[in-house]
């Protein structure tokens, strides 16, 4: 049963449009869709997060108002930049969004220690971290979640998403994804053949997939999205 | 006879898709032709009204533009955010748009009271309500208007959607709701069979609706499109 | 053979997405290829114009960067709001478009006098006028033009168009327009049959029109386009 | 072998849409997918380059952002504008971007002199230089470069891409380009018969074509993209 669901971003949760003014990307166009699968999956008692290459105040928008528990912004750079991560579950504030029962459906999530370089804002709780590739912050989420990678559900799209892709247990990606990603199988040394989504990134790729999810577990969905 | 038109906004009015910035949802995309729709529809003698979960300024400000109705924001939270309501076919400043023709058409929406928290301003009229589901605010409209469920049309593509749809007279989804949405039926203990429109969420599915409307009262159809 | 080439916004500029934020409609997404189309035309000539209901920044903004000859903002509206009219082909001022070239290639059609109420403006010359309807500025484009409706072509989508078009020689519609519009016919009294485009509005509907229209002068397009 | 990746912008690296506000064209929607083409490109020692018409602070801001080696804003003009040129290869500040790569990669390119007036600022290296047509700015490239146009790849769409689609050894389009471009072929005189791409622009029509040219040298895509 998948314990972690994780996704990419650019070709994923949008459709690989990226929204240029003269001060560079100021817009990604996301679905509400998605949006209500991660929040469904994380009521479900299944952690989300998303990792990316960029360090996006857009995508940091995004995460906070679906309160996802990971965020990874800078992961996988060329250049040893460092990583930056948010949990958005905390969020202490009362809010219009669904905090409260996601704290009483995984109270074990919740009381988790961080990192000793935690700071503790009032939008969310972040840390920065040393570099690290996707695959390293899939990793470090696993052993903290005391989970292994063959837990974890990853959807990406793109040749920089392939080595975590290979690691999972269940590797998707959306029929945009690049043909190298569509490749990706069990014949040729991953952990399991990749699951391609019949629904385009940014027009609910991530929902199909969290629905496919949740009918694993048909006592929670009755509970949760009835 | 449809006496009360009601719409959902994400999937229904728009594609699904939400324009963030690093400030957050900046932007959604309407449909020039849902708007010549609902505002037919008002036309004609239907009032119209939107209910979303959010409390969006985007959607206030579509709303204003059209002058529906009946605006609740913040409808359905599972949080218990109270729910606020607009009215803005009340409008008394003169604009470029509809409102004298509305309010000559439909004498008898523009006398009601409203709620003795009523607040007058300058751009609609609201009000602050305790929190309540959108079946729950449909049923108020329909007590307002000394109408039933059954005189009403909802369009509607999501599990938050369904509670509502199952007890309208009219139940309409866009061709991309989620499978649970178009499989609502009589058969299912359904007030009826839900209606799946041709045109998606965002490219006139609401408009198409509103023309069917219309069309079955000719007479006005007549004056007020030809 | 067409001496004015006239056309709507929503749905034939655009695919008839409005976006809106906080503070109503704050942007279009209009096709480089109309903006191209119109250019050419222009070139070649032919005086493009835009007729529409709303008095929209973004049309003028849209309509000033093209030079087009002839803007009407708020014609057809239902309460009796006034017309704002803009000529965007003389500008003086040094810039990088196409000026240069417009006025040497029709220099018959920027001598013309203006209404007493002419504002001459740093950006375009602008005119208030009283209320019409879209069939009514075109009349009056044709008389200031000295010619007739059978000489225009006009691009419309909506019921609000359905006048204009009946009287044009060349009425055309994008294949997103309203089924009414598409039914424009010479058997139901209209000057002709409408021309329904291939492209969709916002897509270049308009660019390939305007090669239509090109290709009747076959002399002038290999010089302009070639 | 190709040496040179030059392509235009509106509907190659866009769908061709143009987003206007009041203040006139305010954003570009750019392809992740063809983002990382040409940052595969350059890596594997190809340079790029984007050649336009419009003075464009968004294409600036795109072009900046994945380092292109060219950027020539202006080119083409009808009515004698100057030229703006970037080199965004060379930015010294620490980035999170791919320059170390593309430097220890491509030494030969940053050692190169440049004209006289060269501006040297913050953010990439620019110059003005006099009117010229994208012919003449490629054919400025290619002395630089000390190649020619055969070993050049140059993607256009438009009647004003013509020239240089004529000349390159590797003339391209999208699916979406005009009739006149797709029928470019060595037949009419042309040097060779334009590729048309599967993709359309701003889907990830580059990154199609970026593929195809890095699979002719395949020892430095397993490097670079595996």
């Amino acid at each position: 049963m998948i314990k972690l669901f994780l996704t990419d971003v650019d070709g994923c949760l949008t459709d690989g449009g990226m929204y240029y003014s003269a001060e560079g990307e100021v817009m990604k166009r996301f679905c509400v869709y998605d949006g209500m699968g991660m929040v469904c999956l994380q009521q479900a008692g299944i952690p989300c997060g998303i990792l990316t290459s960029e360090k996006s105040p857009l995508v940091k928008a995004r995460a906070e108002k679906l309160k996802l528990r990971f965020l990874y912004l800078g992961v996988g750079s060329k250049v040893g930049k460092s990583v930056t991560r948010y949990d958005f579950s905390l969020q202490d504030a009362p809010s219009p969004s669904l905090s409260s029962e996601l704290h009483s459906s995984s109270p074990s999530l919740s009381s988790e220690s961080h990192s000793s370089s935690v700071l503790l804002g009032s939008r969310g709780v972040s840390a920065e971290l040393p570099p690290m590739s996707k695959l390293q912050a899939a990793r470090e989420i696993c052993t903290q979640l005391g989970i292994t990678l063959t837990d974890v559900c990853y959807v990406g799209d793109d040749i920089n998403d392939i080595d975590l892709l290979r690691e999972v247990g269940l590797p998707c990606c959306p029929p945009n994804a690049r043909p190298e990603v569509k490749g990706i199988s069990k014949s040729s040394g991953a952990q399991a053949d990749i699951r391609i989504l019949d629904t385009p990134g940014g027009q609910g790729a991530i929902r199909e997939l969290a629905d496919l999810i949740l009918d694993q577990i048909p006592t929670q969905k009755g509970v949760i999205r009835g």
